[in-house]
């Protein structure tokens, strides 16, 4: 079989971006990413996005970004996993390189929320939920997940300010990062201050509606070569894992386990030849912050039940066991939803390069991981990536 | 490179299912497909649809769809290409195929239109055009295909009457197809006597607002004889072609050459190692009866500005030398937007191996053409399929 790697990454800050529109910033990154590898040209495009269509009336965002990145007549398509639609795209990109059928590919995650009124954001993003299920009877997305976060500090004993914790260490990492949306260190007092969305969560335990785009450019170690991109700018896709859980969390016999992550997460260690103690940083998927433990405990890093303490033991921070959301997570970096596993993907890169922003590089990085969830749990792709 | 086989093929039929929800159509195509080729589980699956989300307020369709159809923790995501949606999922579950990661792949094709007022279903089919240089500016899709109609009449010295074949032709072959919408032949007159909708395009030039799915199943030759799925159910894709142009029609310096599909269909024979002349069977897109003439000067069936003539010379017959939509096309069948590519695909699986219905069958086909378009042409895939 082929290898894959990542010869290229681009972004934009996260942020509302209201004079652009999201041909814009989806170009701007993809260009960078173009940039960064010093081509001018690739085989094929892959566009990780959730809802563009309900955002600002625009599908068909293969030709739309394709078209105006002049790009030629390139084959370009969206790949949509809900909020994981990024991880996914970046898979597809690596599989289309892993086919043999295309050599250059580049994948671009972008999502423009901010055109939309907020009200319509939270409909729009509820459509990662089950329609006729949930939505139909008034669960918003937000909801759902005040659901999964009650009944883990009830099962488990933990309290709001536990979780909290999550939140303080994405800004805390998040402030050094020129791309993250949010760049101001925040305490535990913080997220306690702020207002309930849907008790027990609070504004602070969420990520914000934001406005992004991240780009990688995929190749073979062979063409990499080829195009003399310096081999210390390549990250290898190591590994790649994706399933489904249900849908509707209602038909979950145990909505404390992603059984979906647990099931991409073995996929992809497996596929990489790793376990997670091999990992040297986890971007995991706190678009709430219970979402970052239950995450971290189906990734293998933490017993079940126990997510939470590796934040209140301090093992999360950069320079601890098990640094997690580097430059911000989705929490304060921003999760701009169908561009969030592509970002997570850059950051990766960079971690790996060792051209991570002062104070938040890993040191030593070597195997990085990426995790972004699709629904509440029910989408979830795993990526691995390596140092080459 | 690993070759990849269509093993089964099913399908609800075409029309407006009141009474049923994306996924229960979604789900009995699925499960017609595995039945067909006898297996009770696959790898991965993938999901071709254009606008769900605007439509029934739902994304996230792979977790939606595989979750309903019980088949377990696996990777599932949606592909999005506009009305291209169909062909470009067939194209990426093949690739899965060839890339090694997965032996045995699902695709589904499906779009739920009729429970959105019709008013909104032109809204939303709109978003395959250029959400800020043309909806907003008020052209809506048909209108701007009017334009091409107008265009390619006053071109090349077509009348009204002339394109009226396509829509005849394709309902002539349609009403011995029990899975198509619209079972009843029409004439010429049927075509001139129908509403305008943007002059010079009629309500019967244009293909119905609908709902419906179609689904395919693909694995590896030496997968498909494990399996004991017996031969003669075996269909190669043998050629895939896939590209994009600008997606705003004012862009384009020709708008009567649909250059994406010169491009795809360029890759796709190159692939499988034929030519217009090797194919026995085209299923365009006829979304509108002057997309059936210019794609088959695209295919390079006709030359420019011939087209409407080989309808005309009455070669599109399925006894004549170009048989085109044998199965009643997107006229007659339906075109459920993102499910139509693998309506095609079922259709062309049902010609090679001889299963198609009684007075429709292309005799003795060996290889076929479908060709789908998104967008006014700005991304269409072209799959060539072959019998084992």
């Amino acid at each position: 079989m082929r290898k894959a790697v990542i010869i290229g990454a681009g972004m934009v800050p996260v942020g509302e971006h209201w004079k652009l529109s999201l041909r814009d910033i989806a170009v701007e990154a993809l260009l960078n990413a173009m940039d960064d590898a010093g081509i001018d040209k690739v085989d094929s495009l892959y566009v990780g996005n959730m809802a563009s269509g309900s955002f600002v009336e625009q599908e068909n965002l293969g030709a739309l970004i394709a078209d105006w990145a002049g790009l030629g007549n390139i084959p370009a398509v969206k790949v949509e996993a809900a909020c994981a639609s990024g991880g996914a795209a970046v898979q597809e990109g690596a599989k289309a390189v892993l086919s043999g059928l295309e050599d250059v590919v580049a994948v671009v995650g972008v999502e423009k929320m901010t055109d939309a009124w907020p009200s319509d954001a939270t409909r729009y993003l509820a459509y990662a939920a089950d329609a006729d299920w949930e939505l139909f009877h008034g669960a918003s997305f937000v909801a759902l997940n005040a659901l999964i976060m009650r009944l883990y500090m009830k099962t488990y004993g933990y309290t709001e300010e536990d979780l909290a914790l999550f939140a303080v260490n994405a800004h805390t990492n998040g402030a050094k990062n020129p791309y993250a949306m949010f760049k101001r260190p925040i305490t535990v007092e913080t997220v306690m201050k702020s207002p309930y969305v849907a008790d027990p969560l609070k504004l602070f335990d969420a990520s914000p509606v934001c406005d992004g785009s991240a780009a990688v450019i995929i190749t073979t170690p062979e063409k990499a070569r080829e195009l003399g991109v310096p081999k210390e700018k390549w990250v290898e896709v190591a590994g790649m894992g994706r399933a489904i859980d249900t849908i509707n969390l209602a038909n979950r016999k145990d909505f404390l386990t992603l059984k979906a992550a647990k099931a991409a997460a073995e996929k992809a260690y497996k596929m990489a030849g790793v376990t997670a103690k091999d990992i040297d940083f986890f971007e995991v998927h706190d678009a709430f912050t219970v979402m970052a433990a239950l995450s971290l405990e189906a990734l293998g890093v933490a017993e079940r039940g126990k997510g939470a303490m590796l934040a209140k033991e301090g093992q999360i921070a950069i320079d601890a066991d098990y640094p997690i959301q580097t430059m911000g997570g989705l929490k304060s970096r921003g999760h701009p939803v169908g561009a969030t596993g592509v970002y997570q993907t850059v950051e990766a890169v960079l971690q790996l390069r060792g051209e991570a922003p002062e104070g938040i590089q890993v040191p030593d990085a070597e195997v990085g991981l990426t995790q972004n969830i699709g629904g509440t749990g029910s989408n979830i792709t795993v990526n691995v990536f390596r140092r080459v």
